[in-house]
């Protein structure tokens, strides 16, 4: 399928919704009734059984394939890291983006184990979003292109992608998503972030609480919400989501910011996550009942809260090994092992 | 350090304890001050700062390596399978150690990806344990002898040991041991292993409180509890932890059965088992007591129930991971990125 045409509206972006494609059950089927042949009692491999079933269904293939992994990092800046929502300062966007470049990130390292294409890309660093306490983050031509942007960096042919981000503040514009999307206090969804104390910590509620009453009766739209409090970075990802879907190409989503980019799509239907899996759950506050809200069960629990896709780079190898396992393993006919008594 | 004798008593066997080397703290210390200059905040890569620390500490050098990982896996049979406490049948065993050695096993597959090289031994599967029902499992030679032939295959240069097993009856036996060092009834930790159906789990419970009634007053000393209740490849597994410490390899603990070998070495002084990691929580009912028994966190919960070292051969490539960042990140000064505000 061509990749969609760079959109500037909000209305071009509802508008492919519908196109995109459904679960491949055919190839999901044959993926079960092949874990029902190899040599282990039934469901021994645990969740490795259900990753590959999950990657036949949205590859669209049987065996489903994990050679080519990509993992794509976006990075933005905030306008609310001036009122010091971050234990580092807005710099440290563009410096951990250089980094990466060159080659000295812990994503690089893990993508170099297991094998992915690491791309990193920059949603104008110099232009952080506006101020959401005063005003909306974004307008939504800007919005609406930072989601196009993350459709276009989307290439076919690859076996998962791994998505993650990096912008200073960007965990308080997305605990402000959350309790926008789903309720509950901003103290139930605002942490440390990279380290904040518990004075920030407080500055952070605050400028979340701040930012749900200045648009206050404008946040019904899932939409909306990621205008007016999210950031280029998670708009990005809202499109890389849905071009992966159109290219049939499995995600694995990140720690909290990414994930909350993905719960704006489970807000406007929750099937439009269907080829996501949660990678980890991330030490961050609201992580957990982001994951809970979005029905995700995370497949690696380590306590991890970088960001940079490091959480769903590092679960590349757990597709890998469920791959492996799924095509590589004897049958019960081919090892003459005797099945049940 | 030469390889131990082989032992025929366990008095050779108590007699090699003291000899055991402690943590290298130096190279631990070494960790932890390479991690605070790593490109990340303080912990963000959570278990991940564990791990490289851990490794660090028992492998005695820093910085630590995972270039050379092995799998070990150890098959026994079991003279209670005759009680019908499997979902499979006695040669199964056999079988599954062909299966292995022809490369169709779920471990063949695991190893490949994490480039873990793979050894299968084999403990006189024409000769099961007795009934411990009736009698002891093994005598203290045959217990001995085990634990040293467990020991003689260890090798040195090795960066981590993944171990596991392979016996059909043997979470009876795990079961059995469990309940005689810790207490609790055998309900609480006999579960379905393979695939038993209710009637079969509660036949299981059976044999276990038949066995702790067998050998009531006479399971004071953890090793006698091996030898009482427990099985060849599981004692095999007691002698390859101790010789994993001597050699200086750390030890990635496999599931429900592997674990019930750990423990009794946890029982004579917990110490013994601080080169060691679970590597997974397994679905079976008595591996989440059992880890909370020995104080181990588990790396993974895939709700894997498999044995063969499945479980301890994947978490191999959190161990590549952590120490990949570990090695390769960046430091703040050589990144030129800003510390915190």
């Amino acid at each position: 399928m061509a990749p969609p045409e760079p959109a500037a509206s909000f209305a071009e972006i509802r508008a492919l919704l519908p196109e995109l494609p459904g679960p491949d059950l055919e190839s999901g089927t044959a993926a079960v009734q092949r874990q029902r042949q190899l040599t282990k009692p039934a469901g021994a491999l645990g969740r490795l059984e259900e990753i590959a079933e999950w990657l036949a269904t949205w590859q669209g293939r049987h065996p489903p394939q994990l050679e080519r992994p990509r993992t794509a990092v976006f990075a933005g800046n905030h306008g609310i890291a001036a009122h010091g929502v971050s234990a580092y300062p807005q710099e440290v966007t563009r410096q951990m983006v250089r980094n990466f470049i060159d080659g000295g990130g812990a994503v690089n390292q893990l993508c170099a184990e297991v094998d992915a294409d690491l791309r990193v890309y920059e949603l104008a660093l110099e232009e952080p979003t506006e101020d959401f306490t005063q005003v909306a983050a974004m307008s939504e031509e800007d919005c609406a292109r930072a989601m196009a942007y993350g459709m276009m960096v989307v290439e076919e042919g690859f076996d998962v992608m791994a998505l993650g981000e990096m912008g200073i503040a960007n965990t308080t514009s997305a605990a402000a998503i959350c309790c926008a999307l789903f309720g509950g206090e901003p103290r139930d969804w605002a942490g440390p972030g990279s380290g904040l104390d518990e004075e920030g910590v407080k500055r952070k509620v605050d400028v979340v609480a701040a930012g749900l009453s200045r648009h206050a009766g404008k946040l019904d739209d899932p939409l909306e919400v990621l205008r007016r409090l999210g950031g280029l970075e998670i708009a990005a990802i809202v499109g890389s989501i849905l071009a992966c879907r159109l290219a049939r190409t499995p995600v694995l989503l990140d720690g909290f910011a990414c994930t909350a980019a993905a719960a704006v799509l489970y807000r406007i239907d929750p099937r439009l996550l269907d080829h996501c899996m949660a990678a980890h759950i991330s030490a961050e506050r609201g992580h957990r009942p982001l994951l809970e809200a979005i029905g995700k069960r995370p497949l690696l629990d380590l306590d991890m809260r970088l960001g940079e896709a490091s959480g769903a780079t590092l679960a590349i190898s757990l597709l890998k090994a469920a791959c492996a396992c799924h095509v590589g393993m004897a049958t019960f006919a081919e090892a003459e092992v005797s099945r049940r008594t």
